[in-house]
């Protein structure tokens, strides 16, 4: 960490700051300037609070060089994380398919959609349960009855289950859930990662709709930091000035994140564009860009789907992204 | 409601749709074009999930003339909802300044700054107990004992109290508290603004950094559905891609908001530009752009601020605000 | 188009509006609704000005259902085009390569960086000889020169050669450029634009920092208006929040853009992220997109490259690229 | 300037970099830490290409203390700049409104409406000859021909005018214009803003849409390192994800660069927001924020006006405006 101190500042106010730098544990390398003083920060400053020394009278700006997450951090754990999902790996070269529909609606629904996408080569199955929806007056998800009929999905085709949770009082319902999913809106309800680094649940984090790369890994830091290290990061597009797309896909989150963190990343081209068209070449692309996974809405009857119809794959199209993905997943390891 | 139906579509099609389109009690219009059908649907279309018509097989694009929201659309409640914060009155022409600490962080602090705030003109006071911080390493409040601490403030200078909730499950903490605030970050946090519907508080509901005001709205609409229409809404600076104001304050959405809906509308010019000296000048502009009420962050020593230091004012500074305030608004009535 | 006319209208007020476009050759189908008349014009509407019809007083909002953009719209030319730059094809089915410095530096320098990529199997030399710096104080590129050095390195090579154009009134110096390049910032340079349409030269129109991709086809357009339609279109990445990327990649970009247009698409990799690391998995992302090509900096030396070097790749590096790329293109065709 | 270097460098490069530093006549003070070793660059650092020592293989990142622009900048001038159109004064203390309509018209149009703005208190005249239009067919202004009715307006009332310049070889024509405006669409058009560098008239410089405040300076530290220090900068919204605005008005950027730099500002409130009843609440607003001066769009019929009619105010709204502007600045001088 790097402190720029103003001009002008007298040697007493200086040598104060130092002093109070040198009780939290960080040597200080001063370096003086004609026009500025920069002091270097050494040693762990993750526990500092960057707002508060910015906040001095006689600090100009505060520039960190070290990244603020640590567990989260790949410099300090090299090796990838697998995350094993009941037998289902992700990470570290294991790459797997999460499908299923936006909503959860019927047993019979939910079933047949399982089946297929199972036969199709996916790993695991998703369908919500509790829906985050703008308008209190659109369709809110099944709910408890929802997981139930998940669970039955569950045993008549073996898949894992992953589903949306949105309150941390929900959480004695989500016991047979094998991946949770926090959704985009509530990647910076902090109380809600509190509750799921209590757990011993796999976590998957989506990233929020305007939220930098920095303050997702903060958020899965957040996780962590309670002692649950299985997360996997989702990227599900950002929100930007474009219109012809619902999100913008930010496919360099990918190898980016990769770089920065030893989490696995995988990506949701459904949510992001909210076009089904657009979710085979960018499942392709988010293949070869190095993804660990694809999060892909099915639905039997997409355009019967209670919510977000326009961006489901029927079983038929998902079964060509499938083979599609397969082919570009050849190609990279050829 | 506007549903544009794509070429060649057969007319049984197009018949069942409108068929079901009656059957959700909105009468259809149709319109034959060349190259489109265009229906326009009349009658009570906010209960329509716009989505779920728009994956329809048939239809090309949906667009809403009225706006989904109701229970806070002005149209439908033309005169100004006035909120009664125990005694204080915001919205309707009266107009309040809420100041204090970014954190409670003693007695002496938190009765100290609710003394001057209020010699000053300040009629409620703030004070963050539970903070939501990016970092969970960060500085997180002093939690129910900071609740205890406004209530001592409190009863010592009368002002009724502000804070922040982070989660429903702190609900039975918050019984004396006058005005129950939601943050940017919860702002789309439905599960917490459904309880929040239920209560009998009024509810100060914070924009989330990359919300639309349609959005923002929605949030409210949540609360108000649930029985609860004593909302005021706060402007606190959007997320843009300009880095030397750490937001960017949306001012026009001052007099726009106030078209839209009767909710009171104040702003928040600390948080906004994250600069203390930017508070004088944004203070000034919110008010005269028409605003109901500031929120200003006041610190008795800042530069030892336990967090959001920088863009807090003195208590002399405050001092200066308001008299600027009082100013701009004697020339408005003038 | 579609204009929904506003609630209480008088009926000779209406009239006149409806006599008015009726004299703009389009057809005028009015739907009546309790609330609204909604106005459906069919016919050519590209040429009725949207703002002009929107800030009638009667006039609630317009919508336009047709694309305002006709050249370039792949609903009246159903086929790709094909650009061909001096026997190089790009679009429809034909992939090419555009590689080369970020500046032209020296005669050395340029000559080698071209026989390296060709080599790799990249098809076009770039190298830019003017330069748009966002700082009046840095290295500017050695402008006519740069122009005289391209030609040589592609005697040289037999490599076509594409660069960058600032002004119309260089024009008269490009006459030996193969492919003229239009650079973000200047991608509403409307004046600009109007002169490249008086050409006979393919032009590579790079997209605007913070454009849609509406905007981008109109600016398009504007070429073509003037009767040259040999027009590549460029993702070079967008303005977004985040930070640890210069440039958000919109990938998605790729296939919605081939929906809308008949144009070309191509991706630069390089400028998007802005670190070379980020190159070859968004090189490989952009082709299993289904990019019609790619665009990569590539310097003998980028440690000493007098701009950009950051994001360069060296000649080693883009071979590796080149044949990432080849196998993921096999596995699309296979 | 800071570089922090990579750790594991060898000495000798280090050597060679501190050397190399040295020779571009900046002192280089050297702290070594655990991880990192950083440089504080001090001296005259505006020279020194930031990417360029960024893309060197041994540096990890760069941060500028500084900033980059000179000229602009009011550490190096800190007294207002004044500019004089004509005998208007603007900055340092003197506000002036421009006022007229987004085209001319006509030779009555252009006549009345300066005359009526000039009665309610404007000093300038504005109306536009070349108009950038997003569209190829929309109507493009009357070019050379609306300028000869802007000076007969000029000579007709004594009103300096004020027009939009959209390419360098048009310049002969605006030999009689008073204030010569940059549109957003160009402020990155850096052969345009090298051509205006030279010549002897104030310029009016509009920030770009997706522009930082930073780029904006550097756009305004182009034409003063050519010798012309008469600029005057324009906020007028930028692009963000709101809708129901067309731009976002950033007014915090008035005393943000009234901090950054010594120019003048001044506001555009009919652009921002798109809509005739925003101008009256944010013009107060920009005036109470402290802006320069204001601009605003007058048309005698702004529902017949041949563009952005739907953001024109009528002569008697404008006088409205400038009344209620007035009293704002009574009261911010009382």
């Amino acid at each position: 960490m790097i402190a720029v101190v103003k001009q002008n500042v007298e040697e007493e106010q200086l040598q104060n700051l130092i002093d109070w730098l040198q009780t939290q544990n960080v040597a200080v390398h001063i370096s003086r300037g004609e026009n500025h003083t920069v002091l270097g920060l050494v040693g762990d400053t993750s526990h500092i609070d960057m707002e508060l020394l910015e906040n001095l009278d006689i600090v100009e700006r505060v520039t960190r060089i070290s990244e603020p997450f640590k567990n989260a951090n790949r410099k300090f754990h090299p090796r990838d994380t697998v995350v094993d999902v009941s037998g289902v790996k992700i990470g570290g070269g294991n790459f797997a398919i999460i499908a299923g529909p936006c909503s959860v609606e019927s047993r019979e629904q939910i079933v047949e959609v399982a089946r297929r996408v199972k036969a199709s080569g996916a790993s695991l199955l998703r369908g919500g349960a509790f829906k985050p929806r703008t308008s209190p007056y659109d369709f809110q998800g099944l709910k408890a009855e929802g997981l139930e009929l998940l669970k039955i999905a569950k045993e008549e085709t073996g898949m894992p289950i992953v589903t949306e949770i949105m309150s941390a009082s929900h959480l004695p319902l989500f016991e047979d859930v094998d991946l949770i999913q926090v959704g985009a809106r509530n990647m910076q309800n902090f109380e809600l990662l509190k509750e799921l680094g209590k757990i011993k649940k796999p976590i998957l984090l989506k990233r929020g709709l305007a939220s930098t790369m920095k303050e997702w890994l903060m958020s899965a830091e957040y996780i962590m930091a309670g002692g649950n290290e299985q997360i996997i990061l989702c990227e599900r597009g950002i929100r930007t000035f474009e219109t012809y797309t619902r999100n913008t896909l930010d496919l360099s989150a990918v190898p980016m994140l990769k770089e920065l963190s030893h989490l696995p990343v995988i990506v949701d081209p459904s949510h992001a564009g909210g076009l089904s068209r657009l979710v085979k070449p960018m499942s392709m692309a988010a293949v070869a860009a190095g993804t660990d996974g694809l999060m892909i809405e099915v639905h039997n009857d997409p355009s019967r789907a209670l919510c977000d119809g326009a961006q489901s794959l029927t079983p038929e199209q998902f079964d060509d992204v499938a083979k599609a993905v397969s082919r570009v997943q050849e190609a990279l390891n050829a």
